[in-house]
């Protein structure tokens, strides 16, 4: 099946079944998020993945107690750094370095200019920033349970600042940003499965300038 | 080939050879994005195609000078809406019963819900949350591309407000917040094309609490 066909069968499972998500297929859309292209290579988030009961009961109370949260296999927590620190920056240059075998004075000049600017910013507006880069990877990560087969429900309703201290994010230089409970749709309880799937109209969505 | 390996080939291009991408992967690309989840179903922005010379030329020299910008074939603007108004949020809403064919009570308490709280917030406040929207599109998009074997730059390196000035934006009630040039590598020209692509480890950027 094409991905465009399996974008088209994917939807918010507002009800999920229980049925346990076999492994590999969360190994790889982990893999997804973990290859998502982020501002500078920076990742300045990570991912914590949540299949313990009683923490799946603790998110659920602050998150509007929608049932997928405790229903789906997998909750997966996009967590994203608060800001960011000369420190997280070098870190990320040096492992690069690392791994290429070799320094390359474009790259040091790059991560000076990085050093130079984004410590010095406001930490909600790096936040802000490291946020969005969350969402670049809850994007493929979207796209690969979809090619996996798996449903999954991409929630902006909780709230993070209880799922932080739940999860004790914030020691971790952490915030709570987003949540993609995976599992498997319950077809017989979810009022969603049978809608129609609405989206703009292609012409209202997109603008082509030649 | 599979969805993870296409992610692993995609990296992003920093020279491209000028060669026109084919419509129908252009169109399977943005349809990726046109079926992006967003919070709510509202899509808060909208992408344009520039393919315009004289309008990449003029991109180009307010996005860092990037090459990628002119000698891509077709360059995505992802513009988000400037903010949340009453008519936007009426519309999407209005959008999805005429294609559902019925109302829903449910559906319309949300609706109110909305309305009782976005056009309300600071538009700035509301910009942030569009185009975190635009992000998680971005990367379908991203992995679209990938998957039609075709090379993308994601870019965040530009001045948005010129670049709203170039496309006439703001008058639209849209602001830019991403570019995707799309095209071919140039690989005799790019710097990065023979780089080891470096990541987090699965180690650092996942914690499983079972």
């Amino acid at each position: 099946m094409e991905l465009l066909d399996k974008l088209n069968w994917r939807y918010a499972a507002k009800a999920m079944n229980g049925e346990v998500v076999a492994e590999d297929k969360i190994e790889r859309i982990l893999e997804a998020a973990r290859l998502a292209p982020t501002s500078s290579g920076l990742q300045p988030f990570e991912i914590l993945v949540v299949t313990n009961k009683e923490l799946k009961e603790k998110i659920k109370a602050v998150a509007w107690n929608q049932s997928v949260v405790t229903d789906c296999s997998h909750l997966l927590v996009f967590a994203a750094w608060d800001t960011y620190t000369a420190d997280r920056i070098n870190k990320v240059f040096d492992n690069t370095n690392d791994i290429r075998g070799y320094k390359n004075e474009g790259f040091e000049n790059y991560r000076q200019m990085l050093l130079n600017v984004y410590p010095q910013k406001d930490a909600e507006e790096n936040f802000i920033h490291t946020s969005k880069q969350a969402y670049i990877a809850f994007g493929l990560a979207t796209a690969a349970a979809a090619y996996e087969g798996v449903d999954a429900t991409p929630m902006e309703g909780f709230e993070p600042d209880a799922v932080d201290e739940i999860l004790g994010l914030r020691a971790k230089g952490l915030r709570s940003t987003l949540l993609l409970p995976l599992g498997y749709r319950d077809e017989e309880n979810d009022w969603l499965v049978n809608q129609v799937k609405v989206r703009k109209s292609k012409e209202e969505f997109i603008t082509v300038i030649d």
